[in-house]
């Protein structure tokens, strides 16, 4: 019965990090190592992950000049492809017994705009509950890097976005928000983004599927 | 000097009421009256009214089948673009000593979201201090028509969008709601709208130069 889907429990891990740390390598071969163990996996991301949240994203990547949002109205964008991909993705995936893997969630959301751009967290967390109610990521795997060697890996890139824009001290503000997270919540699981592949990837499966078995 | 502008202190003049009811066309006179006696005056409307309210404007009224926006969603889309219009727009106006005349505000989100859709007034009311703080339109001027008479008026403009194929009950529920604002703000002036466009136009002025005599 090698092609039926393993029935396990629906969960929801997400991949946080500063750009450059390897999370849409990293979460690529997880999904392939869990689609290969028969489980039944979907992979998503934030924002975006629905029609209408994609489009919310292609505003706030846009290169148009003539945007300028209101820190505020960044983050209510932010909420509402969040509250698409919540209500129309991750609650019917993690029902339909799914392990979902989404590349960024509310942790970037606390790490950029409440640690980089400085909004007020009162603010993200009266929204956060309006929109997901009580509503929590899983496991979060957390690749930690030093903002140096983000600019290095960016830059090697070549194709920048406008969030690749910003200095080096608002990436300093979000990393350290990033480890804040890590320290006060036992979900996220924090690696060293300077590891090898080969070593993360095997680290990252071992989390998941030690979760797995605990749910049996 | 008949060309120089008149000094008079800056305020906010919103004109609601449901679809048909004539908004529109009030709202140009009174531009054209308060132009003609050399006020300063700007036209805006809601949502819209900055670049980046009026993309939010396109995706709200948008034909595209592929959005199903949650009603909170919407609702969070509605303030966004009130966001940018309060910040870029009407308080840098209302600064500058102009009169702002603006197609719909913050009463048709009471009474179509929250009348209407039935979404929480709770909700409204954190996502408004939010957004506007304590702003508030100095002069609201609600145009009220009996729904029957609403859907013969959209019927015969041909043009339909999205929100004119609600049903009767909504719109009921939605004209109940500017009735339920109207009695409980004094800054709302009842009008009604069966009334003639010329008896309209001239008691609508009437309100608008009582309120620049008093400020005198």
């Amino acid at each position: 019965m090698q092609n039926e889907n393993k029935t396990t429990k629906g969960f929801l891990v997400t991949f946080e990090g500063i750009d450059g740390s390897g999370k849409s390598t990293q979460i690529k071969i997880l999904e392939k190592n869990l689609l290969d163990r028969n489980f039944k996996v979907l992979l998503t991301r934030e924002p975006g992950g629905t029609y209408e949240g994609e489009e919310i994203r292609k505003i706030l990547l846009s290169e148009d000049k003539k945007y300028e949002w209101d820190s505020l109205s960044e983050l209510l964008l932010i909420m509402i492809a969040r509250r698409e991909h919540y209500l129309k993705v991750l609650l019917p995936a993690i029902q339909n017994g799914t392990i979902v893997l989404c590349d960024r969630f509310l942790d970037s959301t606390v790490a950029y705009q409440c640690g980089g751009n400085k909004l007020s967290k009162d603010i993200y967390n009266n929204l956060s509950s309006l929109v997901l109610k009580k509503f929590l990521p899983d496991i979060t795997i957390l690749l930690d890097l030093p903002v140096e060697e983000s600019y290095n890996r960016i830059q090697k890139r070549g194709i920048l976005n406008k969030f690749d824009s910003y200095s080096i001290d608002f990436y300093q503000n979000v990393r350290d928000e990033y480890l804040a997270i890590a320290k006060k919540n036992t979900r996220v699981k924090l690696f060293n983004a300077l590891s090898s592949k080969d070593y993360l990837c095997k680290e990252i499966l071992d989390v998941i599927l030690k979760k797995i078995q605990n749910d049996i």
